[in-house]
């Protein structure tokens, strides 16, 4: 092994993926990477980081809530065309995909395609910042789709989207 | 498709897994996939989640700095051991591996064997908490094998340790 020192981005690159989810409020979708878990308990929570420039984050200063969808590698072309238009410019629901699906508790949108649907309660803004600002959401509801499985998900980091990769140890 | 409506905590058991990473804080190591990209700018910076009853996070209350170690699937016994004991009872570093490394910058130790070693500096701690606690580094130097690619890394979830998958588009 020969270790080189590097400058601090290149400590980002090295990191290998997070999944890639739809973050859904009000009306509106955006896709991130910069999605994390948060907590087990006392109520499952996962939080999301979203550029200030965005519509989502404008959309987040007067929403209570959020959906994050989860959506599989044939859903790339919903994936990018999410990603390419701002709901400033685009009604993003205005085309045949993606289909909005209406939530049992939170007032955001979901999305019908996406197997996986997590109602989540905002509940805390991160109060330090860079890039990216976070927004930690309690899980209060979830749909799954029976056939679901979680190799069927995307990761995604610095312009590659991967598949999930094999099972090579299970243990806790 | 037929979805049906499920606990919160499937809502995470859904997710297909995170970077698994080796923290190091002072002298010990916990074994984290609680861990995630924070920000680009101004500083590239990372964030850790760790539980109250580790010996590390009573470390991170006294440590300026942590570092995150990136370990191969080759190196799962090192990872598991890190795992299986706490460094209240036992020295980490007590083995023929891992191997202790010096940073450039911090004063936590980093993991020689491991390819990827990020050093961070301790910037905030998010005042919202559940099982977790999450704390707030920026990278201040970078240590990287000329030989890794990210496909080298290990993500986990939920007991299952998983090779990085397969890249199936790239694009931004």
């Amino acid at each position: 092994m020969t270790k080189t020192e590097k400058e601090p981005v290149a400590g980002l690159a090295a990191l290998p993926g997070f999944p890639l989810v739809l973050v859904t409020v009000k009306q509106n979708i955006l896709t991130a990477a910069a999605f994390s878990f948060f907590s087990f308990q006392p109520t499952p929570a996962v939080m999301v980081g979203i550029r200030p420039a965005t519509y989502t984050f404008e959309l987040l200063q007067h929403a209570k809530d959020f959906g994050i969808n989860i959506p599989t590698p044939d859903q790339l072309d919903i994936v990018r065309w999410v990603g390419s238009v701002s709901g400033r410019e685009e009604e993003k629901f205005n085309r045949e995909e993606p289909t909005p699906m209406e939530g049992a508790v939170i007032e955001s949108v979901l999305i019908q395609e996406c197997p996986v649907n997590l109602e989540c309660k905002l509940v805390h803004q991160v109060q330090y910042t860079g890039s990216h600002h976070w927004f930690i959401g309690n899980i209060v509801a979830v749909h799954v789709d029976e056939e679901y499985q979680r190799d069927d998900a995307i990761m995604y980091w610095f312009g590659e989207y991967r598949r999930v990769g094999e099972i090579f140890y299970k243990g806790r």
